[in-house]
């Protein structure tokens, strides 16, 4: 408490948050369960945040805010040191190791990349191209799989190549003479950029270089490659630089590599699928894509990334809407508080309706990558032709889903940031809110492991091959059997079916269809994949969209009859979903006559009402997500709703008040009391002087 | 050069982007003239560039992406002296100076805001709401007109108070006796936050205080409070902190303030139009909207700076679109640029066209400043009331045009920055290309100086309140006459009329009167202008968007025949920018009939075919901004084209590769080689140790 004079009334933000609180009509541990899948999943993932949000070293608080880069690659290593003491306790429960690796990434990103580069990219890719015996060396007994003796990274992408691993200008050249490769970088544009962990940390990496032999180049295939000995002292003919200051993720320290006749043994080869014979032949069986499957991990963890920074960051803009008061109602005499605003209630609730879109999306492409990852193993291991076409099947399938996912997700919550960002007003631009480190941290996600815009390209083009396969066979199957109810003409909502969960997937049903087929028409006409990329785009998103909404309905339709009253609030979640991506897409809607102009207006006022009907219960489906202040880390959005104290009590700590002068003050003093221009000028352009001259 | 082996091919992006440049086919000087308004003001512009950018205290540079907080701060102290110096010869030309800050504030926005809070908004406020004899006594006897003597700041938001300055509750109470005013601070959240310039520099401020007089509260007025004394000590009841760390512009310290019980002369209350008499009467006229008229200095200046701003970034993503390549079309062999993909085309060049569009918008905004200024001056001085009813009229338009403008133009400059980042793929992550500080020190215009959704809120009701006006009367005059000409029913835009510029504003000005009419419905049946805001929000950015086309429009008919060929690409992108955002507003534009669903289709077409005509032309649209590198300050982005040298040389430079371990190597080193968990544990849960227990 300060001291005060009488009459003086503070704002009480806690007052009206706690007030809200008290009044939720459901049950939030009902809600919590259904977010995180299950109430085994639920109570899982709370004994990790526990664990994790009381661990010393893994602390971070608003001071986590204003380290310096070199500060945050200290404590980021220093972490990464705790995280491999829990992989130990954890071990051979790597599933749990990776939940717990995506809940620390929720408030500290950096550290995930860390560890995700070593373990999912470094590691994912031994085990998905190496051979057993490759991934037991590596990982078991040099002990990789708990960060120890082995710290890898992933050397694929080059300076002037991204995206496009096809063009990689590495080049591995076999020695036969001495059964050996010679790793080589061959100009300045062929330098491995951006590669997390190697200017100071890893020991080893994948290398992606083209593989030569005789002279004949055989693509890029990938090699291990040690960086640095057990002293961990450069070797000979490697050269590595640090990439220096990045938009965010100051705690990874990206590298460049470049290769100088860098000499490794053939076995060092990762060569599960292309090997040589000890008789320097080369075997390389077309099963390429298989080599891809490790790497859709980290697409898949971006998703779940994404619906957990969102959790994060819509609580503290929801928190602070309700506790911050701004401008009066016509006949109120207290300030209105901003989410009784429509406005602003049109700004937050469809992104609240994402976060709980995003939680399904996530648990349902988990899903799939661990059947995918099962599926191939075993054809792998069983050689069965027919078993290897099908899991090559169940590869295709996660790697649309994860591109549309991915893309569209990782965007929905970089926008997502922004707009809770603006949403807090100038608060929002305090580093303490997190939205500034939330922001540059997350803003990655939507370049690396496959670009947005190249991702969304790819799932467009499948989804526009799936219905041109449909209109020939008139049939479809998969996660594409939903064209097969999908009307090509007529309207599909009218404005008193516009709340419909079943219409309303069939809307987006509807407008996937018929946007193909504009796309195949188009096609006809010019055979040019690349003229249609914004319809492809559109496309991707859509196939997210329609996704997620159809497993949303399933869900629900799954709830058992003790679900704590969450039917009504995840159905209005739901529906504001649904209509405010059919705002979204609307000119597409419209255009294609899917809506009508009068079913537009009806879904323009819906969400509306929907927004109010939501307001209410902010703080409860907020709470649902059970994060704590730990993970929220936030001035603005703590539990407890006392925003203007705990912001200015971090600010006072953070920024000691008793510092009076900064080290500049002197010279800036100085020059406040700086002579004339005259004096400065000793008087020489003066009339006097002038005339002397 | 560096060592290459004998057929290793090193890509030059630098010749992709020569080529092209040669091939410019427009006067570069001609079309630098256009955007810049003159001949003289381009000449004017450069002149600035050229001593800016050759100022050694002035310097940034890719060192300048790495600095920390406390440097950032260091050295915009330095400069702010620096600017000094330049403000006593540009003196008493205050509009060069502007200019000059304009300018130097694209690649160094910090230096902008901290003299623009001095000059803006302190002096800006003393001016707009002193007397004569105060602005001449602050601004000129004591110095602060060339950053002597007074440096000051502006202390108007509150914790608990942004926006809505009515609220603000810090007082100034009236002591008859002493003849004095009490500046107080009530409580926490009535502490003056964000405070740019008080942390450690500002020796006095512009409060915002409530008047009390006798009890009687008269609601906020402006004080000059001193906060500093001679030895820049902070005067006693005055508390001041650092705000700490910012999402951006790390080089202003922005501070808080309270003030318990600081006493001030009665003479310090800024009384042009409110004042207390010798006698402690209250004289109060009702002119309160004068009074913010020096305040929309700060919103018209972030048009020109999103205009430049743009400038800069949509320059680097352009030049790099162009010089990088990335994947192969069928057919052949060499990567495709990435500006030849239409995807990239519909990402940036309409952006390209918006930034030709901020450059129009900027000039008539400032022009309108000027003119309405001038007015008020006269008005005031004359005292005639018709002459103060006029003045009124033009802040009001001022008013309402730089609202939508700011916002639209703030939140456009933002999302560009954004795209142009991804359109750079992950070399746009990397702090030295200067997407990173761009995107963080430009987010904070969206949210000051009246926030962009607040802002927008004011622009569209105004919007509304014209078309009602103009339904009972039937007569639309000044910056609304478009109302009378716009059409309430049927089509504007025909598939064969799309590009048709007359025809461009008019489906903008239909949409605009039949999108308000709507409104004007929906409040007949509840009167609450809230439940519109929606439409608010779009009617504001529409209004942006017909000011700028309807200006280009203006602009392009008043070119003369020596024009350098420069009317073809000008007509291009005015097409681009309308048909784009045509294509953003497309479901108004579809649900109100103004195009239909067959006109859409040609439109969307149409986007695609203007974008191949642009896109030779790219590098000549953009050299024409005439931004030399040092404004550029991007390794992706410079004029040679050198790209990846360049990036590689700056990395290098920055972060010395000989410098093989980093401070924490030695713990991470220990913790790869740390024992196994049973030797940690001393072998305590071994079999064999709990046999023995």
């Amino acid at each position: 408490m300060d001291s005060t004079m009488p009459g003086a009334k503070e704002p009480n933000p806690a007052d009206l948050i706690w007030s809200e609180r008290l009044k939720t009509t459901f049950d939030i541990n009902k809600m919590h369960e259904f977010i995180e899948g299950s109430e085994s999943e639920a109570l899982e993932t709370l004994r990790l945040m526990q664990q994790l949000e009381r661990d010393p070293v893994l602390n971070t608080g608003a001071a986590y805010y204003q380290l310096s880069k070199d500060e945050h690659r200290e404590i980021t290593a220093r972490k990464i040191a705790r995280m491999g003491q829990y992989m130990e306790i954890d071990a051979p429960n790597y599933s749990r190791f990776q939940n717990r690796l995506n809940l620390i990434a929720v408030v500290d990103p950096q550290l995930g990349t860390r560890i995700g580069v070593h373990l999912g990219l470094f590691l994912g890719a031994v085990r998905g191209n190496g051979t057993e015996e490759q991934f037991n060396y590596w990982a078991k007994e040099r002990g990789a799989l708990s960060i120890k003796g082995v710290y890898g990274c992933f050397a694929m992408t080059e300076l002037a190549h991204g995206s496009n691993v096809a063009a990689l200008e590495t080049t591995a050249t076999y020695n036969k003479q001495r059964d050996t490769f010679e790793i080589n970088t061959p100009h300045v544009g062929a330098t491995k950029w951006w590669i997390g962990g190697a200017a100071h940390s890893a020991t080893h990496t994948v290398c992606y270089a083209r593989l030569i032999v005789d002279g004949k180049d055989y693509g890029v295939k990938t090699f291990v490659v040690p960086l640095r000995d057990s002293r961990h002292v450069l070797h000979p003919g490697v050269s590595i630089g640090d990439i220096g200051a990045k938009m965010g993720r100051d705690g990874i320290d990206n590298g460049w590599i470049q290769f100088s006749h860098v000499e490794i043994p053939r076995k060092f080869m990762l060569s599960k699928y292309t090997s040589i014979t000890d008789d320097g032949e080369v075997l390389d069986p077309p099963l390429a894509q298989l080599a891809y499957g490790a790497l859709l991990g980290g697409r898949v963890t971006m998703v779940t990334d994404s619906f957990r920074t969102s959790e994060r960051f819509i609580t503290i803009a929801l928190r602070y809407s309700v506790g911050r008061r701004q401008f009066t109602k016509k006949g109120q005499k207290t300030e209105n508080q901003l989410i009784n605003y429509p406005l602003h209630q049109r700004r937050l609730l469809p992104y609240l309706s994402w976060t709980y879109g995003m939680a399904i999306a996530s648990h349902a492409i988990q899903l799939s990558y661990k059947q995918t990852l099962e599926k191939l193993d075993e054809a792998v291991e069983s050689g069965d032709f027919q078993q290897l076409q099908q899991a090559i099947a169940f590869l295709k399938t996660l790697f649309g889903e994860s591109a549309a996912l991915k893309s569209t997700c990782t965007w929905t919550c970089l926008n997502l940031i922004e707009e809770c960002r603006q949403a807090c007003g100038g608060h929002g631009y305090s580093a303490y809110s997190g939205f500034a480190k939330g922001y540059v941290d997350h803003a990655v996600q939507c370049t690396w492991e496959g670009d947005n815009n190249i991702l969304a390209q790819n799932s467009g083009r499948i989804t526009v091959q799936k219905v041109m396969a449909f209109k020939k066979s008139g049939k479809a199957s998969g996660e594409y059997e939903f064209l097969a109810k999908a009307s090509e003409t007529g309207d599909i909502l009218a404005p008193d079916t516009i709340t419909h969960l079943g219409k309303q997937v069939s809307a987006f049903d509807t407008l996937i269809l018929r946007l193909s087929l504009d796309c195949i028409e188009a096609l006809k006409e010019n055979n040019d994949w690349d003229s249609i990329a914004p319809e492809k785009l559109a496309l991707s998103k859509l196939y997210a969209c329609r996704f997620i909404l159809a497993k949303w309905v399933e869900k629900l339709n799954s709830l058992n009859e003790h679900n704590g009253d969450i039917v009504t609030p995840l159905v209005l979640l739901a529906q504001l979903f649904a209509l405010s991506n059919i705002e979204a897409f609307g000119s597409q809607f419209l255009r294609f006559g899917i809506v009508s102009a009068s079913t537009f207006k009806a879904v323009l006022e819906k969400i509306g009402i929907l927004c109010r009907e939501i307001r209410p219960l902010v703080i409860g489906l907020t709470d649902s997500f059970k994060m704590s202040d730990f993970f929220i880390n936030s001035t603005l959005g703590s539990y407890n709703g006392d925003i203007y104290h705990h912001y200015y009590g971090v600010v006072k700590m953070l920024n000691e008040p008793s510092k009076i002068k900064a080290e500049y003050s002197a010279d800036f003093e100085q020059n406040l009391h700086r002579g004339t221009v005259e004096e400065r000028e000793n008087f020489e352009r003066t009339s006097q002087t002038l005339r002397k001259l």
